[in-house]
């Protein structure tokens, strides 16, 4: 089987698409044989804000139905597959949405919210993000985390702070994420995790998403595809190959006024960070180039059954788990 | 001058009361000769919801114009003196209200809300309350603060935890208060306060207002109003005869079904304390009685000028320190 046969045999996931939602990128998820995709519909957002954000995605996805489809249980993963279509898996980058309210955690997955970040760059009523002094998970957040476990939204870790995740992960009665990040071993960053952070989420059941964002990477805006495979390689030495999925981070069609609104706390207040320019890694520099990835992690030596692993099958299995069906 | 004829002529500011707002109390109000109240209109309520307490606040004072005011100035505590009112402070005891918005402190200081309490009990997005694990002051903690400082409303930290006052006494370029709290070195409790803390709030130009509340007072429910002079001693031994007033945290006309609200985060979801029978101190069980707490301040040997300064004089320059007007 060729590099490209596999990649259109396999079962392909992107565990965070942080795109302009538009019939353009659900194309390009066609073009790079994305078998579904967790993506983002809320982060600075309150409750209200991201219903609608939601209900425009609905709208989208039905008047896209030819491309994609809802995903709310890796079955419709599958179905995705055998339609051809892109399954669109929808994620909360911030547990902010779910304001004071417990309720609001199942009616948000009855919406098809599989995966929620428990906290974004920042701290919140569950605990504090990855760019600041981060006091831990809070009472309610334990609270928030019970009741995730209970109805099936997997928790994600990305942008939580050290100790918030640490104390996550132990909480947590079914597996949780770094749904997208990359290894500090390569690249000293406060977005970056350690190798015993890494270890310390396998260890205790835990997945790790690889991310290509460029501004993490070793060789920053002047990386390849190439080094994305090295970062996926390192990560994977650390957590297994049973652990380990994409998460790519894709921002493709967004403005500045957008990364201005990310990068700023509420996406309003004091300015947390400066990506600088964003260039996504040669090779990979939008979603249609997908099977490059296929390709690269091939050439590279990894065998075919760790390449399927790692490009969905492993994703699919931890969000059975979670999910339940 | 008779305490009697004291208490008539003195002003007399009560730094907080929760009570169920009714005509009934507010003819209490008057009775007992308060000048003026600081009310709390927000604890577990997000914006909108306390825009409508407000809102209806604002109806029953209308309704009540013959025995109260809305005070937005220390102007308005000397207009109500004159016109033998009882001017009406709002208070928050919870930032939460303020949701993720910085223009909202703003909002509400125009629509009266002189006081706002950084946390109630657990963490919110500002800082963390005094019945969990304290993290500290946040980033968007620092800049409510500053917002607070900017617009003239007073950060009350009776309910929030060590670590966060700390940081907030450090933080705010305005005196701040705890409103209503009591000396851990006659109790120890959770709520009460350290005499270091009594002495660091003081040492950096803030303001105590000492409650009443009997599960925390040394003899609880069997409390009389001796134990709240003692206490008010006490304290004023240790942050001085400038830096003292009342906050007496009056409950009356509150049912079982307020206190189930109180004691639960968000009002709903984990039980956070228990308080038992609550029972006013003998000789102040009602706000009607408050010239009681005059006459037991002068028979323990306290003099004219240091009850006048305690029963209002104080709050009054510390609100005008910070409201600027």
């Amino acid at each position: 089987m060729t590099p490209a046969e596999l990649h259109q045999d396999a079962i392909i996931i992107d565990g965070l698409i942080i795109a302009k939602w538009n019939r353009e990128l659900f194309e390009d998820m066609r073009k790079g044989g994305l078998t579904a995709a967790s993506c983002t519909v809320s982060v600075w957002e309150g409750f209200q804000a991201t219903i609608n954000n939601i209900a425009d995605t609905n709208k989208l996805m039905r008047d896209n139905a030819d491309l994609v489809m809802p995903v709310l249980t890796t079955a419709d993963i599958h179905k995705a597959k055998e339609l051809n279509k892109t399954g669109i898996i929808l994620n909360f980058q911030n547990a902010h949405a779910f304001e004071d309210q417990l309720g609001y955690v199942e009616v948000f997955k009855k919406l098809g919210v599989g995966i929620v970040q428990m906290c974004y760059n920042t701290q919140n009523l569950v605990g504090t993000g990855c760019y600041e002094r981060d006091g831990g998970l809070s009472g309610f957040g334990r609270e928030v985390v019970a009741e995730m476990n209970r109805v099936g939204v997997m928790c994600d870790l990305s942008h939580v702070g050290s100790k918030t995740s640490e104390e996550v992960i132990l909480e947590s009665k079914k597996p949780v994420c770094y749904s997208h990040c990359l290894p500090s071993g390569l690249k000293e960053h406060p977005r970056n995790k350690s190798d015993e952070e890494l270890k310390f989420i396998a260890d205790h059941g835990g997945f790790v998403g690889v991310t290509m964002f460029a501004p993490f990477l070793k060789n920053g805006i002047d990386s390849t595809i190439d080094d994305y495979a090295e970062a996926i390689e390192y990560v994977m030495n650390i957590v297994g190959e049973d652990a380990i999925g994409i998460g790519t981070d894709f921002t493709q069609g967004h403005d500045q006024q957008f990364f201005e609104w990310l990068t700023h706390d509420k996406g309003y207040a004091r300015r947390l960070t400066r990506f600088g320019k964003i260039v996504n890694p040669l090779g990979i520099r939008t979603v249609g180039e997908f099977p490059n990835l296929t390709e690269t992690l091939i050439q590279r030596g990894m065998s075919e059954a760790q390449v399927r692993k790692i490009m969905g099958e492993n994703w699919v299995r931890v969000l059975k788990d979670v999910w339940g069906e």
